[in-house]
């Protein structure tokens, strides 16, 4: 357990170790900010050149300051920024903040001055933020310890957002697109090269300031997993928003994997997996990131998604059912009662349908907002309400259609905004306190991340990330090794014979019958039916026995006998998996089977353990997820008893406690009542 | 052959009647236009009521004018609108901007008085545009002859790009995001209830104009495909761009279709085929409808789309990556020599590889871009340049950075493009005459788009629209005749037997073998299979064909026989189709086979006639293309097979010039050489 990041987000008093006169320098722009942004402790400028610096009186050394600063910001460049390290930790500093640049990003060299760094910290009991970070602001206490210019160019101001992010330029971008959106953000943090705090570190730190009310985290690595799942644990206990933009794909510690579910699962869906079950939004980019910000932290949490749209322009409503469709954002229903009170309040010739098109007739009848709101509100069967003004300047009444907004926003439970391309336009709803968008589409795909967020937000709470370490270096077992086991835990897998000689195949003949598929079975030969080694419904059983021993033996691998299994028909071959992930623990895999898995990637991720309903949501979200369903007269399948077999094989992995590091279980059989592994590879250390 | 549209880009002369002298009526905003943006023409208010009309003599009725207008626009309420029209053709005026509304869109009675008004129009031979439009503006004259409030907010001014839109608000939408980007635009026309003119019409006008060089389409309904077309094909031949926003999913005009192909070939997909043989490209919303206008306009035709990208954010390296990998466009490769170079001219700790991170040494290193960029430029192996500064506060040599910039585009054929957050920053690269990008995301999109769509304007330019109408009303071939004519037509078919009796199964058993299919054969009963009259290697044939014509006789369906088929095996069944659509002609489908044509909807349309390339192309779009390349040791499936026999079903349906109306071939067995349809089933009249 480490000394906590209170100190760096309050601390009592700050020191800047090559503190500069000249206000726009590293080492002179966090004495600027902190003067200009009313920080109340106390500020010890470090030059041991200067009696004062920025008006400051200055003091040679760390040591020399009259008290201990919780907080120490190092500008000082190269070697010297390690010394000055070392002699804040034996000052007992809480926290430092490294800006100085020339470490691990360069390469070998930096990255082992960065380690000297970061043991100083440790040594000392002390916090290291960066090096190469830009630095910590807390707009609710003035505390702008960070060198960014934007905070000179923008006037900083207190809000409800909190920034975390690895990469100073992206925290800089993230807050410069909120203060276009009108808002701001308390908190903005840049953690650089991480020696030791990460993004999850002060995520952690900013989910426990209560006037926090949605966390913006931006990183390239998840350095972290178990502090940040710890963090958004606590942000759910008390349905804080986290929204993580995640960047570089390819997954960091990738084992280079053998089973298939390893490869597939060591991708970056792993990711997603894992923030879905953190509750946490992930965003595409910068922009994704803050569209919602307004609607997040307004009022409502909408209970579903079902979209109004209102707009005086009928090539709007077109496009809003378009954009709808495309996004599967449903349009709320509007009862026969609503649509014949429209038909009252409503030109005649108006659309009475959602998207509700009020027409031109909105410049002549200011009134007319506020005679379709209400309908909608009583109607109840809205969740979001998007009003779009395209058209809206001179001679329409703009202020009184943002009253009736406002008006409606607090009468009914919806969730609303209002789209307009001309900012005058947008201001007036801004100014009644409602979240506007320049476009429709961007106001629409907004409104629904947020239903679906808090929809995930209203899910139970996350359970602990379980990690678990494997036991050794894992090797296949053989098919009928893997069976065993599988089934051992309580799988289902297909009635089957291993038949280690010709005797024994006559045994299997007899109990099986002769509809059986035979499969050579060696610990060698993980992937059969690319060696022409699994033969389904031969006609003499015996000879292909011996065809297989010798194929087997003529590879040069063990041969343990052949499996004959029964035959399965008539159900959908899907694929089960699950393997240890290092950074994310349990990683269990469900999508379409058989050379189609790896082919056409129509598979979905969880991490374990998990809820059948869980799996039952995932295999919903395949592309052949139709062919699950009814179809053409064949009744659906069992996509139920997968996902038990899934919550079963998730709930064995952590059982098995590193012992096995992955399982594939493809195909699984999945038919109208009941599933089956046909086949089963076990990795077991 | 209607009269031409010139008048109604360049007349003469303009009557407006119903004049007013207030300039912010919609009778009072087309004269102010038209004296405040220099139309040179004779201007002609009509208003009874008065002598002037804002400054300018009036007339009391059209028929008053000195000489015979060019253009009257129509701006008097109600019936009295129809009067104009009327009274307009009389006087021989060659066009009519009818902005009255009230019309068609307003129901029943609307629609019969704006029907009048179109016969009267055509009855003089004088083109109508609207009614309910807000008219035509053209930048070049000072023909604003329309009363958006947007000419007015805006100072207009000439610019390359036309505008035609079926919906004035979003004419003014698309102008006023145009003009954001810095652009601005010669036409911006609005073609409301188009009871003549449509928005094909004033595009095939606007490509006619030498001075547009980029055209923008916005209609809810393509009600005029060939001329669309012949736009298009006289667009193409001087490589001018068009780019359509088509909203409104549901096809217009859908015939109830009984056949599958019919179903899934009437949907919007139809419209993607169409733009995309006429090298139309297509825009989801307003936002990308204009987000790479300045690049169409801009020099350079990228000849492929490989994309270099330069930052000085390493963040914004690693989301470039992920945005490159999102939308597959591909990151420009570097050769050994240039990473070289690269590695003198950079920071050591730099990448050197793309996307290419220069670092924050820019700021103290503005010669750092001008270094960089010639290497890329001489390793001459990008097509698209973007070069992203998310940091470039005060410090920055920004205009040097943009002077560079430009130098690089004018020595190397490589289209260019900047992306910053900053206004100011934007501001001096397009000040240097440069692209600019508020966002990375977008500007790669629009660099990708601008190269796909100079791709597609260099294919060969686009065979007129064939449209076919039916013969009458069509009905289902039953299945041997369907299997007959489409043999007919030169596709290979499955070897067959239609046996009308057990006679007949007998020497179709001794011909064919065992090993066969045999399929209920009835005009009736176009799904067999529902019905459970296919069997698939049946123990007894010829107790399968009794079952099979007493069921067949139980569901009161004609019995013709049972086809007795060689039964395919080691091919991948995909779906092969075609119909006729009445708007756009021969339409062919491609897609995944079997039930999951209609489950999972992987396929894809073209127009014919067309290439086989065109239908390969569109096999490699499917999404289980993979599957039908070389896999797990399956080698390829011969595609160009089932290509041949698409383009010759084109040719065929073409041939048939009205006779048939649809044909469907699901299952086609495409193999590792060649291709056979083993179903048919034909719609004739």
């Amino acid at each position: 357990m480490q000394a906590s990041l209170d100190a760096a987000l309050n601390p009592a008093s700050v020191a800047i170790i090559g503190a500069s006169d000249n206000p726009h320098k590293v080492g002179g722009r966090p004495l600027l900010y902190l003067q200009r942004y009313g920080y109340r402790g106390a500020i010890y400028p470090i030059n041991p050149a200067r009696s004062s610096v920025q008006g400051l009186r200055a003091f040679a050394r760390i040591a020399d300051t009259p008290q201990v600063p919780d907080l120490a910001i190092i500008a000082i460049a190269g070697d010297e920024a390690v010394g000055a390290v070392e002699a804040c930790a034996a000052r007992g500093v809480k926290v430092a903040v490294v800006m100085t640049s020339g470490f691990a990003e360069t390469g070998e060299a930096g990255a082992r001055a960065q380690a000297r760094m970061a043991a100083a910290a440790r040594g000392g009991g002390m916090r290291l933020i960066g090096p190469n970070c830009q630095g910590l602001a807390n707009f609710a206490t003035g505390m702008v310890a960070n060198f960014s210019t934007i905070f000179h160019e923008l006037e900083g101001r207190d809000g409800p957002v909190a920034i975390v992010s690895q990469s100073g330029a992206n925290s800089q971008a993230i807050y410069a697109l909120l203060r276009e959106k009108g808002m701001s953000a308390r908190h903005v943090h840049a953690t650089g090269n991480e020696a030791d705090v990460t993004v999850a570190d002060l995520a952690a730190a900013v989910v426990g300031d209560e006037g926090v009310r949605l966390v913006l985290v931006y990183m390239e690595a998840i350095k972290d997993p178990p502090t940040l799942a710890a963090a958004a644990a606590r942000a759910h206990a008390r349905a804080l928003p986290i929204l993580a933009l995640k960047a570089g794909r390819t997954a960091s510690g990738q084992r280079a994997a053998s089973s298939h579910t390893g490869a597939l699962a060591t991708e970056d869906r792993v990711v997603d997996a894992f923030f879905e079950r953190c509750g946490i939004w992930r965003a595409a980019d910068p922009q994704e990131l803050v569209r919602a910000a307004e609607l997040y932290v307004g009022a409502h949490r909408p209970h579903g998604r079902r979209l109004a749209f209102v707009s005086n322009s009928g090539a709007s409503c077109v496009m809003a059912a378009d954009q709808a469709e495309r996004q599967g954002i449903p349009l709320a229903p509007i009862s026969a009662s609503a649509k014949e009170r429209l038909r009252r309040a409503l030109p005649a010739f108006a659309a009475l349908d959602n998207p509700i098109d009020v027409t031109g007739a909105l410049l002549s009848d200011s009134g007319l907002l506020g005679a379709v709101l209400p309908i909608i509100g009583d109607d109840a069967q809205t969740d979001l309400l998007l009003i779009a003004l395209p058209v809206a300047g001179a001679g329409y009444d703009v202020p009184r259609f943002a009253r009736d907004l406002a008006q409606f926003q607090q009468t009914y439970p919806i969730t609303s905004a209002a789209a307009a391309p001309q900012a005058a336009v947008r201001q007036a709803f801004a100014d009644a306190g409602i979240a506007t968008f320049a476009r429709e589409g961007e106001a629409m795909d907004a409104l629904a991340q947020l239903a679906d967020h808090a929809a995930l937000l209203r899910r139970a709470p996350p359970a602990p990330l379980v990690r678990i370490a494997l036991r050794g270096k894992p090797r296949f077992l053989s098919e009928a090794e893997s069976l065993a086991l599988i089934a051992q835990a309580g799988l289902p897998v297909i009635e089957h014979r291993l038949c280690r000689d010709e005797g024994e195949l006559e045994r299997a003949l007899e109990a099986l019958g002769a509809d059986i598929v035979l499969k050579a079975c060696s610990p060698d030969l993980p992937h059969k039916s690319d060696h022409g080694l699994v033969a389904i419904g031969a006609a003499d059983p015996r000879a292909e026995f011996r065809r297989q021993r010798e194929r087997c033996l003529a590879l040069g691998a063990r041969f343990d006998g052949v499996i004959a299994a029964r035959r399965a028909r008539g159900g959908r071959e899907l694929a089960l998996g699950a393997r240890l992930d290092p950074h994310f623990g349990p990683v269990l895999l469900v999508g379409d089977g058989g050379i189609y898995l790896e082919a056409l990637k129509d598979y979905r991720l969880l991490l374990a353990p998990c809820t059948e309903d869980e799996v039952a949501a995932k295999l919903g979200e395949l592309r052949i997820a139709p062919l699950l369903g009814a179809l053409r007269g064949q009744p659906p399948r069992d996509v139920r008893a997968l996902a038990r077999m899934a919550v079963k094989l998730g709930e064995a992995l952590i059982a098995w406690d590193g012992e096995v590091a992955a399982v594939d279980l493809n195909p699984v059989m999945v038919f109208d009542t009941g599933a089956i592994a046909l086949d089963a590879l076990v990795e077991k250390c």
